[in-house]
């Protein structure tokens, strides 16, 4: 690696969190916008000369590094593409399916990939306290409860980092969230089962999103809460990423390697 | 009304709220047990001299006020029992049907009723305060959000004091509750609806039970909370309720009566 | 009235909250900026064609309604220009003498003036259930305490709003709020005194304004809180402020009657 | 050791947490109640055969493991009374001198000691995630705040664990807690200082104990809170612990160990 700057490619330049990478990639001093790929035929709002490619190979071709915030659909052509390119891949694309997973670790053997549900460092760190207290508070006394609020247009609960919280308690005792879910309860529900991890959404105003995981015992409560304040969070921790791929060997990364942290033991 | 001691009778005496208002109501200087009914044969905890009457019209004629926690199935025989009594009636019993509440109204006609969701005077005001933002904050730009927690056992979801709440805020903003009624979000749910009011439900631990109504707009959030920390409260409230009932007239009246709340303009 | 524009002036229009007025003010149809005063120099920033007045009565004469976020050593200067003068006056400044408040209530005899410590319409109606519940529930009983949480620039505790929210509260209470503020603990502090209202205060982050009023018994909590996810909120209120002085009557208002609360009784 | 069930003698008999050990010590299979010691003269109310002892000696004589939630004055003297005594040491007493620490540290060397500020596991796991917090989110950053909320008798502010959650933050971050502490917030305090750990305390009601630990960045906030619901917690946690040091060679031991919590790293 030279000192010449990051060439920094963007998949999905014209999404919600692509426009934000924009701005975010601009304002490093060791990173220049190599281009993006877009969907999207409204790209006129990407005026100031970036490069938009119709084909992802090319944008990879120019790139040291991709970061890819597009839809799951992608995933797939994505991961053969940046096979054997030597090209790191930042994916928070989300609801990636089996066979695509699957492509995405193959790439991982020859070239760094850092996936992600969410970038920010805060939910990194939340994800890793409740699987700490999942492994240390039993499920027999310990009931884990999940509570999520987000802006009013989001259409599907509970969200993709409330259900990667939910996995990685499970996780930690031992289960299969799928096993243990009690989502959206409703009428006549029953008595809560010993083991269930609970979910419940709350949707309204512009909340970027907050998520708290709260462990209930019958003489105590602890609980963790996390609460973003701005999207652009999601596109600083994607570039932080980028920078951290420089370098790295290939394989399967996550963001807790990207901030330096140890294992959950 | 002399100054002899409030005879209270206790309808339901051997359920979970029956057995608090037991010890209540001996707390009281000015107040004696007149006795009990119970559909439980489960009587013998009942020892140290409380009359059981088989009957409840007996229970009637040796009480000056009844207080009802029992189920919605005894409510139209109390009704009737009551009428004409000029014993008052404090009830606590949730899931009224519509015909019974009719026939509560007939008695309220002739003797003071006092119906409440709930007794506790936290939980009076609070629906009393998130009807007044009801009324204040427009339903095109506040979203109203009513999150509960409870003890592991409750059996079903919301609770009825979050209902109670939610009609509150229905109420205020001239609409049906069960118009805009959206509860245990799941799955694809589709972007929130413009006035919509949304509830979800926690399970855990021994929560007495948690309430908060939040109003959540693009630029700020008002929100109310009540906490439960002791079952009592709602046997205290119900005691006071007996107390606050003698020498009124006959009228259907509820806890912010009890309280001294004037209504919400 | 004619329905010409409403001829906005602003006092302080190069402070923090001036900048967002002068956005505000020109996001409206039925209104023009007939300029501002700034004690800055620093009016370069404000190019577009804004008339800057050296003379705070230019501005007036200028002007339909003024809109005052300055400091309070201009109050009284500003209560005497505005007398007689018909023109309306929204005072957001903070901390105003005894002496220029005195003169801000005579000139409220000619003129309206609409006068509050926060003009986001939640914290209004925060204020307002806290005095509601401060004058329900008994301080024998029921503690109050008050949590404020703002960003790490902000040099003074506890702030003004948690200050009016505890003056509503002691006033509902029938006490002086210095006789009973409990503010700052730290060390051997003894116990709490009955009847006392407490404050706390938060710092970090960016943090626009959160406020919590907590009433707390042996066995109940009731709570009251407020976020502010954006200043911009205190620039929509002044500015709804001046559109509703139209036409209205010398006097001294708050933004309860901007809201069309009723008073609390 | 035996089978024969474990003497835990009580240092502190009739205090608040003494009762409730004795209480709890009497709901366990497998120990005996040894005795205790008190400096109260009121042990009337521990009749039905409790043995209290003149001289701690003679306690320590007739037990396996000492349980002592004393006061700082006794420390120095239970130290050396159990030095070489092979008796376990379940040490939660707080504001222990230096002097006395170090008398606590030469006993580890001879026996097991396991010493807390708080015995719940809950606490013992919000303090070790503090500290991951503190490790992982740069201090120029994340903003730490630690709110604490206690019952209306708590005569100090801040609460000893809030104290031991700021030393947890502080020693992440390689500073001194006195360094860097802001506690009791009131008047014109200036800006935050950057690096800061700030306290503050609310009270009122019954609350047995609530802490938060709150990281608040210019985007995010990440928050840890434990609630205790029942005194009884910390008495359950003592017990845990005697049953723990069975069999353990001599050291000083955190409730980290009781727990099998592997240390931050």
């Amino acid at each position: 690696m030279t000192s010449s700057p990051l060439r920094i490619g963007i998949a999905g330049i014209t999404g919600r969190v692509g426009r934000l990478l924009v701005e975010e990639v601009r304002l490093q001093d060791n990173a220049v916008l190599s281009g993006g790929t877009s969907l999207s035929k409204d790209i006129q709002n990407l005026s100031d000369g970036i490069k938009i490619y119709e084909n992802f190979e090319e944008l990879v071709k120019a790139s040291d590094v991709i970061i890819d915030f597009t839809n799951a659909a992608t995933t797939a052509t994505h991961a053969k593409a940046l096979k054997h390119s030597n090209v790191a891949w930042v994916l928070g694309t989300t609801g990636v399916s089996e066979e695509a997973q699957k492509l995405v670790q193959e790439t991982a053997k020859t070239t760094a990939v850092i996936q992600a549900a969410n970038f920010s460092p805060g939910v990194t760190l939340m994800i890793r306290l409740a699987s700490e207290l999942g492994k240390a508070l039993p499920s027999s006394q310990y009931d884990a409860e999940i509570v999520e609020t987000h802006h009013r247009q989001k259409v599907d609960a509970p969200s993709g980092t409330a259900l990667a919280i939910g996995e990685a308690i499970a996780e930690a005792r031992n289960v299969q969230l799928k096993d243990v879910k009690e989502s959206g309860r409703d009428g006549v529900t029953g008595a809560r089962k010993e083991g269930a991890i609970g979910f419940a959404a709350l949707r309204g105003g512009q909340i970027v999103g907050e998520h708290s995981a709260i462990f209930l015992a019958d003489v105590e409560e602890i609980s963790i809460t996390h609460k973003a304040f701005d999207r652009r969070i999601f596109a600083k921790g994607a570039v932080r990423s980028a920078f951290w791929s420089v370098g790295k060997p290939a394989g399967l990364y996550g963001m807790t390697h990207v901030l330096g942290l140890d294992p959950v033991q």
